[in-house]
């Protein structure tokens, strides 16, 4: 494409109005850059009579007066939602028109559905927007990192629960406290469950995993631990022996497979995923040629998603997005677990023998400890706790452990384990 | 293009070596990525005969064999230094060859002219590999970033003086010490004049101007100060008041102008920067869309040059790479400076009556002193160090008072001065 691009809008709410505010105040440094100038046609809206912020030439509640207009030549998906977004993205492909979504969700879901199709009919997709919003991971790891064998990725996807983490490390509150602020500054949602418990980190991972590893992964298939059980004895024993604990989304290849979470962890000082704070994102990138690299920015937000949806824009209309090479050699995820050091945390009652018992089960299931620490109140009534560093251990050695001691009673509240990083 | 694409070496030391190995290595995923095959046909070399630790096709001392070459559709430039690459580059390019360079030196003094003929002939440059090594910022800045006005930039973008600056911080050495260390550890030069006096940084500033700011701006006429006068007495002052010290290059942008500095700064440990260490390179880029992003990784060695340059021979096959776009709208660049807060050092006697007249001068100047720690020894035969953070300051009243305090005899030593990022 050249010259003037009609762009054709599915959804126009907050980031709909960013984007259009942005095509209007990067015109100039976009058409210098690329001698591309973007027009939008239309939007799909719910209702069509409601006034808006930023008034468009028509707005309607019908999609295929998007996707069927002769003008469109690439089609924007910003509804959210897995329905009745992917539909109206298989109908503009259908129509010929080349599509860019933010949709996480839809890719997540039907990704796979959606780029075979783009690719049999010889359209683009670009799918920026959808992963850490601003930051050009997607690129990165289609272009720029090209020539790398990808061996590993860790990243902060999810500002919400970074934002809480980080107000836990700081200032020292609980983990409702914590919520409760990011509520109020309007970085978590009034019910932030799909954040907390890590399903929308475990989405992008899913999405990423395809350019990341070549391999087809269905985001419910990867191990999942959210932020709600992280209390602040954790941060503080974390921030005594030199670590920060973050909410990761990761894989790592060995011979056999891939090792996926979504999981907190303990990150230490040193490590460059330290020092991501609040609503900010990063993904560190360990590629064969390369060796560590890492992303950082703004995940979420009007304007940096408008910034991802119109680098898109300008790929798609010049050749590029998601084409015909991201669909080859694309299989199944061999899933596999490799061992890590391990944070554990254990509430006992202050009872002559509790250490010793707890310390007789991870015996058995072969985890050796680090370091351990116990602080015991010196009153029965009261919940002391027990928080070990451990040597290279399975995460299903830790699940039989917490199942044997849970089973002898040993416990006055939810045993916590979490991965540790090793430094990049 | 498509299918299988003739590469052509203009060079083949240790970065041609590790991009032939690289291509080997990587054939499966590139191809996967993009559905293009790579081969080397032959290289320019000083020695034909000189036998290689991996063969090519053909080795030659006549340029005219590679960029003549039939077979050659990108011709690769790894020879370093000014002359005659910039000539062979220009061939290259009039015998319809695209071209990728990992050159610096050649872009920050002929940049213009290259992508202007490039323009002109309708051929492709690559650059990637010329600026952070295996950082994809070149790319960040045309694509993923392409709808942002670029409003700053701060990068560590040399290995050698970052490794002596983190090797000063964590190991309390002197300058001397550390950059002996870094000889040794093969992070610096035996003569590492160019790297430690801010020039690698400046040229890598210039090529980045273009790209980030659209303006031409030679390196020369960069301010740039080097790290030779940094003494453990900074980095200790540093360090109290919570900053780290490094080598950044720096654009920012206000209404009037462009502040470009090659300098080295108190870096708060909160900025992302702060934790950039040894021969690692990183880059923050404030946009308008996405604000705050930082692309961090390895800027040097064969592997990682490779990866850049393979990137940019997949971007120029398939259409990508400095086209017309770069080159609409570059202007020379409108220089000018704005205020910061500065950490001056002054070596002064311990003689009744020195802190007060160096107070006045600074007061002349209106620099206004946010604190101020002095250490003397209450031997007037050794030196003190008076060590000043000021409020927001010109260069030039920093300038001005040095003159002025050197004038007056206060000094038993050059006065140090540096810049402190604001938190970002």
């Amino acid at each position: 494409m050249i010259g003037k691009i009609g762009i054709g809008l599915l959804g126009y709410g907050n980031v709909g109005v960013g984007l259009v505010k942005l095509l209007e105040q990067s015109q100039e440094v976009v058409f210098s850059r690329t001698g591309l100038t973007f027009e939008v046609i239309g939007a799909l809206v719910r209702d069509p009579q409601k006034p808006r912020e930023v008034a468009l030439p028509f707005l309607t509640d019908d999609p295929a007066e998007i996707y069927l207009h002769s003008k469109v030549d690439i089609v924007v998906e910003i509804l959210g939602g897995i329905e009745p977004a992917t539909t109206y993205l298989l109908e503009a492909l259908k129509h010929g028109k080349h599509v860019v979504t933010a949709n996480k969700a839809v890719l997540a879901e039907n990704g796979s559905e959606i780029y075979g199709k783009a690719h049999s009919l010889k359209r683009r997709v670009g799918i920026e927007a959808a992963v850490c919003g601003g930051i050009p991971v997607i690129k990165a790891l289609n272009q720029g990192l090209v020539a790398n064998r990808i061996n590993g990725i860790d990243g902060i996807m999810n500002g919400t629960t970074n934002y809480i983490l980080s107000q836990m490390h700081r200032s020292d509150v609980s983990y409702q406290e914590a919520l409760t602020q990011a509520q109020n500054a309007g970085f978590a949602e009034p019910d932030p469950a799909l954040d907390v418990n890590g399903s929308d980190t475990a989405q992008k991972l899913s999405i990423l995993a395809r350019f990341a590893f070549g391999v087809d992964l269905p985001w419910k298939l990867i191990p999942r631990h959210g932020i709600e059980q992280i209390s602040s004895a954790d941060i503080h024993f974390a921030r005594k022996i030199g670590y920060v604990i973050r909410l990761i989304g990761s894989g790592h290849r060995n011979g056999s497979g891939i090792d996926f979470r979504v999981t907190p962890a303990l990150i230490p000082e040193r490590h460059p995923l330290a020092h991501v704070q609040d609503e900010y994102n990063a993904i560190t990138i360990r590629g064969d040629a390369v060796d560590n690299q890492m992303l950082y920015g703004k995940g979420a937000g009007a304007f940096p998603t408008a910034s991802a949806l119109l680098a898109d824009m300008v790929d798609v209309a010049t050749g590029g997005g998601i084409g015909i090479g991201q669909l080859n050699g694309i299989e199944p995820a061999q899933l596999t677990t490799l061992p890590t050091r391990y944070y554990l945390r254990f509430p006992i009652p202050d009872k002559p023998g509790a250490i010793g018992k707890l310390a007789m089960h991870l015996g058995e299931q072969k985890i050796s400890i680090r370091n351990a620490s116990a602080e015991l109140s010196g009153s029965a009534s009261n919940v002391g706790q027990v928080q070990i560093v451990t040597h290279q251990t399975y995460p299903s050695q830790i699940e039989k452990a917490f199942d044997k001691i849970i089973e002898d009673g040993l416990l006055l509240g939810d045993p916590v384990g979490f991965p540790i990083l090793n430094p990049s």
